[in-house]
């Protein structure tokens, strides 16, 4: 039996990795075979989905995770006898800007206190931590380079980036000392995500495409020359996944791996939403560049190469207007 | 006036370090000229040498670091008006091997709550954190390159080296943020380091040269083949010195500076004692091999080369036989 749990389970990721994996009802860890879902437990700060919540198979625990997981909480009951664990509860970037102390509190005191319960449960599991290419950045003394590789240090340029990059550090310590089985994997910017905007700084690589198809307007704040690299939410999904059935030697280290991005300019994407779903759906897009959005995108890295993901089978969305056909798909009334 | 304030002051280099800094007199912080030296305030569990305890511009607080920086403690009253902080004090690779959360509160909590501290009091103090190379590491999906070069990416290896890795990273966005003015040095294994053993990996670097210059026996736990990389204790003090004076367009940014090593094997090690105090010092060496410390050893890089630390003017030691002279000066009673 394979028994989950999914930090920040209530979010776009979480709510729908949870999904995938009820439906599937079965789960190959790390190589060793199938094995039957036996339950998913979701703990976030906000109330699961209705359609999770009425599961039979689900459990949800409800606040803050550092509070959850605490020696006799109940983030820390539900870690007990878990097989995997998901750990993709965050604060965004735009927060962790604006308010410092939450990023630290959210990304690095909650992500250290998730581990040290791993380890307290003494069932050695599989823990997979959601970085980001948001640790990757450049500074005058350390400009990043035109491809990221796998050895690229990473170097980040913002709070959520340095939080991100110091949880993948922590639990390749926590694997090496054999407390649990960690492997982070580095998630693109996903796009289209669905739903409301967020604080992330990189919204409006979603906004403007979802916006004007629910025929609401939407601001781009940067040029349509910028390139920024993106992934489906389906990828992201399938990174996540391929992060917990890979046998060890596949995945390949206790460093992270960098999913795959699909690299396109935000022109690219545009005319992409054009040949989709036409010009009048394009014209609902305000041009309205934001100095302070414009510089962080163009600090952001846009180019991708990953042996380690090709490795492993992954392999970027084949093009813009595929994701956002996928996106339609998905947000259609059923 | 210039204010400074030594975490880990009892110890080895920062005992030293408050000596040096006493005997000049004044500081030049980041370039902005000479200041008179108003006060050095160290900050150790351990009692401060007599000396240094006995000066009248010397303020001692004795206790563990994150309770002595807490709001309302010693430590966080010695910081207010602190124009420079050296943050030395840290729990070595081995006690963080063999005490997980040992290394975890001692270098990761108590380094974040100094951060903090340094944060609170307001001064934007210049903060040099001792790094080291334990930052550098080798795993089969990324090898350590035959030289470590200034983007060369850590990958540490025991938790000692993760623990630093991360204040690095802590340190570049409390800089970032203006919250302080953060520089991270990471410091060669020091040889000849005076003193009794400690639980360092490392240690025998030191143990091999000290203990026969002193008549007794020492124990070498790794073949004379074994190539590393180190330095001595005054270019280990001038690069501290340095993470100070440097204008910060010198210094060059918020990523670490790597100090220059001087490359050596044990064996180069060993023959330079006996050229300069004898074979029968040299037989006092007890050949024991460990495989736990020469496997850890053959995992760390011997190979450097900085191109900040050059700009810097930093220069590795010419050669052994001279680091050994200097140990024996230093060491003479006067």
């Amino acid at each position: 039996m394979a028994n989950v749990v999914i930090t920040g389970g209530a979010g776009f990721l979480g709510a729908r990795l949870a999904r995938d994996l009820l439906a599937a009802g079965s789960l190959d860890v790390a190589g060793d075979g199938e094995r039957p879902l036996s339950r998913v437990t979701l703990l976030d700060r906000v109330a699961a989905p209705p359609d999770l919540a009425a599961s039979d198979r689900v459990t949800v625990a409800e606040g803050d995770l550092a509070g959850l997981v605490a020696p006799g909480q109940a983030g820390r009951y539900a870690l007990a006898g878990a097989d995997v664990v998901f750990h993709l509860a965050a604060a965004v970037s735009g927060e962790c800007e604006t308010d410092f102390d939450l990023g630290i509190r959210a990304n690095l005191h909650a992500t250290e206190a998730l581990f040290a319960a791993c380890r307290a449960v003494g069932t050695i599991p599989l823990v997979v931590f959601s970085s980001s290419i948001a640790v990757f950045g450049g500074s005058p003394e350390l400009p990043l380079p035109a491809v990221v590789e796998d050895r690229t240090l990473p170097n980040p340029q913002t709070s959520y980036g340095i939080q991100k990059f110091i949880g993948e550090q922590l639990l390749a310590d926590y694997t090496r000392k054999g407390f649990l089985r960690g492997r982070s994997i580095r998630l693109m910017t996903v796009s289209v995500r669905p739903g409301r905007p967020n604080a992330a700084a990189s919204g409006f690589m979603s906004g403007i495409i979802r916006e004007p198809l629910a025929g609401q307007r939407a601001v781009c704040p940067v040029d349509p020359a910028a390139e920024v690299a993106l992934a489906s939410p389906a990828r992201a999904i399938e990174a996540l996944r391929c992060a917990v059935t890979s046998p060890d030697d596949v995945w390949g280290g206790r460093t992270a791996v960098t999913m795959p991005g699909l690299t396109v300019t935000v022109g690219d994407m545009v005319a992409a939403l054009a040949q989709v779903a036409g010009p009048e759906v394009t014209s609902l897009i305000d041009w309205v560049p934001d100095p302070a959005v414009a510089g962080m995108v163009s600090g952001w890295a846009a180019h991708f190469h990953s042996d380690r993901a090709a490795r492993l089978g992954l392999a970027p969305d084949p093009d813009f207007t595929s994701i956002i056909r996928k996106h339609l798909a998905d947000t259609q009334p059923r």
